[in-house]
């Protein structure tokens, strides 16, 4: 992908102007085509205004605004764009806009974005094509290329292999540096995010790697071997791609290469498929944690938005019924003492904010990588000491104002009290939850928000509902 | 920094291992010093473990060892690592673990580990460093040096002045490629991260880039001039980091200019420091809908973690105590029919976990950039769409249940109206809030879970005992 742009600041894109231009021509969407004349003059120019912006963006700019349309102006806007750049625009929307364009297309014209594709971008797309599709793309293709496609579909999405890319440079070590700038100067142009060029032997297996910063500062008459990096992060396909993102962030690195259990080359990575990765997986713990089950598409039709977040509802659901349970088990103390019913969700509330903290920040490490279960004793410890204090701040704040407004000493206590003890519960299952799934090979963010909301509601009710029985009563 | 490694595999780093260490050799950690001898010969071996362990370590994975170690072990692992690796290490770490490092420092430590850095690295490390350190480590520099530095040093964290390097090559556009090949070959190396050449006029206006890869398949006697790209995505050093790190993600940059308002050439980016804003970014948002205000030290003191979460709990209690006075409105309501107040948490609930549902979505696709103010219409369309549907399924089965529980079907009626009309309220308002936020020209994720759960509790309560008083008594 071109890391120039047609304009000689950084773009500004008008989406509100295209978002216009779409809704003025929504109504004859039917019968636009990119060279369609309108009878309507106005709508004419429309057309034409909208052509002409489309014409001057750079596909990843395309691919945002599309992101950002809701699904008829997004179709209309995507018969509009130039074929040349269907593929490119396909590599770059996310999955769920992805799938609203390829569901229609014709089967020509998916054939045609995805013919000249890169065997790697190709092997990306081809999950969400029509199988159909992807066969008569596999057979234009050579036995080579198609044997790549179908490996590098072999593996899971979070696999190093399913985003490898096969475009790279290998040369021998044994050739002069001048012998290799002769051989690069072959080539018609080298493979995007080219900083290092692989030395491999003659069954390819890896030997090192020669920087092109060495290469460039180096004696013509230098040889390869004595100049290359010999020790170097290289990953295996089965490798995960989250922690190969991590590395590339830690190293810094552009591109790595990726081998097989004999050590032959067989692909690389790059940094730009590493971004990419890093933005999926933090967001990805963003939405598992408010308990939605994948990226959803902005403008997806309602249904399946219910059908994306109806699970975690439904959880909320019992886990709610299971604390009006705990509540129900209290109604004669709540008859006898009505202010309790007002009073309990302000226990039940700060316990599942406070526990929120605690379990985003957990979160937060176990994806980086910096905690290990070892530490979870003593993260606990820290946790409930700051559930003590705010325990006792907040805790001595609410029971003020509880005595104040109910007149009732008794009622006051109760609220100090349990306010404590939820915040420390909060703290406890806080720690807990994410150290457990982890353990158990889950992903920690999973629903955890919903999880650690069920135990601060039904133990602060129970708590504070239990307390004030024992000791009001 | 280097892009390769001290072993030839990606490295393993047994945390654990170190951990155990650490907690083995704690008791007499305030004797030891790098090239100490222990009198007990099993800690002696301890130590010789692990500062043999960390001297096989990259910089950038003592810095991740030392975020997963609390405060007392993590001092004592950054007293035996390497002097030389001091800078580094201290540039890798989170602010929070840079501080604690940084206390705990001599001034002379400190003074050793900035002298010989980058000027970029410097002004960024410069913020957390004690003023005094800052004026001697400005002393040793040149002016034109001190000048950069104190030029980055005057940028806000979010501007691209800030995070910018100037370490750069530049050449001009009428010479051939083979004078730019021996030019280069004069540099002793190349900066990090060199994909392109920058080419200036005698002014340093900024004409246009030379890639790399362009370069090493030219002709030798081709001139830059036709060869270079001249449209290029440049920045300005007021701009934000995010938005920088937006368009390297979308346009696959490896590094990029940064140029003044008459163009001139002034610095460049890295995209190793924009993978570090994709990352930042993202977990801020995540951090901030949990109302958590900074990056926390997981092992920060207990004190300074009640610090950073406060404030969200104090609005927690405030909106909690709202909510415990709307059903301190309808205490008379419970009275008569205490079921209500069983029931009542079942409202709140389900809007509360709908609401984030929706509002976790806003605010990431407004992180992404894809979403303007003018499509607010057509999402709360979507959104109260969903709500209806989930309405209409899970007021009715909680509807059934509160009536076959509590033998009254006019309870069950009250359930369903009310828990369709809490996720309506709670749709509206997780649309409304990012983007009333987002156009007061606030971070739409700064506690919204907190703010949204506010709104769905007062208001579920509201709506549920309001129903109740009028059709039930």
């Amino acid at each position: 992908m071109p890391t120039l742009l047609p304009s000689s600041e950084q773009p500004q894109i008008d989406t509100g102007r295209i978002h216009e231009l779409a809704d003025a021509l929504l109504p004859v969407s039917n019968t636009i085509r990119p060279d369609s004349v309108l009878d309507n003059p106005y709508l004419n120019s429309c057309l034409a205004e909208l052509i002409e912006i489309l014409h001057e963006l750079h596909p990843a700019d395309i691919a945002a605004v599309l992101e950002s349309l809701p699904l008829q102006s997004r179709l209309l806007v995507w018969k509009l764009v130039e074929p040349e750049s269907d593929g490119t625009i396909l590599l770059e929307v996310s999955d769920a806009v992805r799938e609203s364009l390829i569901e229609n297309m014709e089967r020509q014209e998916i054939l045609a974005a995805v013919e000249d594709m890169d065997v790697d971008d190709l092997a990306e797309l081809a999950d969400d094509l029509p199988r159909q599709v992807v066969a008569e793309a596999l057979q234009s293709l050579d036995e080579d290329e198609r044997a790549k496609v179908q490996a590098s579909m072999s593996f899971a999405d979070d696999q190093v292999g399913a985003i490898m890319d096969f475009e790279l440079v290998s040369i021998r070590a044994d050739v002069t540096c001048e012998v290799v700038l002769r051989y690069l100067r072959r080539f018609e142009s080298l493979p995007d995010h080219t900083d290092k060029i692989f030395v491999v032997d003659e069954n390819d297996v890896l030997q090192g790697v020669l920087p092109i910063r060495k290469l460039l500062v180096a004696d013509p008459d230098e040889i390869v071997e004595h100049i290359m990096a010999r020790d170097i992060v290289r990953f295996r396909p089965e490798d995960n791609t989250e922690e190969a993102a991590q590395a590339f962030e830690r190293y810094d690195l552009v591109t790595a290469p990726v081998t097989d259990a004999d050590g032959k080359l067989i692909g690389r990575l790059t940094v730009d498929e590493m971004v990419d990765v890093i933005r999926e997986e933090t967001e990805a713990d963003m939405l598992n944690m408010a308990g939605l089950q994948e990226d959803e598409d902005l403008f997806a039709p309602v249904l399946d938005s219910v059908k994306n977040r109806w699970m975690w509802l439904a959880i909320n659901l019992c886990t709610a019924f299971l604390a009006s349970r705990v509540i129900g088990a209290f109604e004669g103390s709540i008859a006898q003492i009505v202010a309790l019913a007002a009073l309990m969700p302000i226990v039940a509330g700060i316990g599942g904010n406070s526990g929120n903290q605690t379990i985003t920040m957990i979160v937060r490490a176990m994806a980086m990588g910096q905690l290990s279960g070892s530490q979870a004793l003593h993260l606990l410890r820290k946790e409930v000491g700051v559930a003590l204090i705010n325990g006792v701040i907040w805790g001595g704040v609410m029971g003020v104002v509880a005595w104040l407004l109910y007149k009732n000493i008794g009622i006051g206590l109760v609220m100090v009290a349990a306010m404590t003890l939820n915040l420390l519960l909060a703290a406890t299952v806080g720690v807990l939850i994410p150290v457990i799934m982890d353990k158990l090979g889950r992903d920690p963010a999973l629903g955890s928000s919903v999880l650690i909301t069920a135990v601060t509601d039904s133990g602060g009710f129970l708590i504070f509902l239990g307390l004030a029985t024992i000791f009001l009563l």
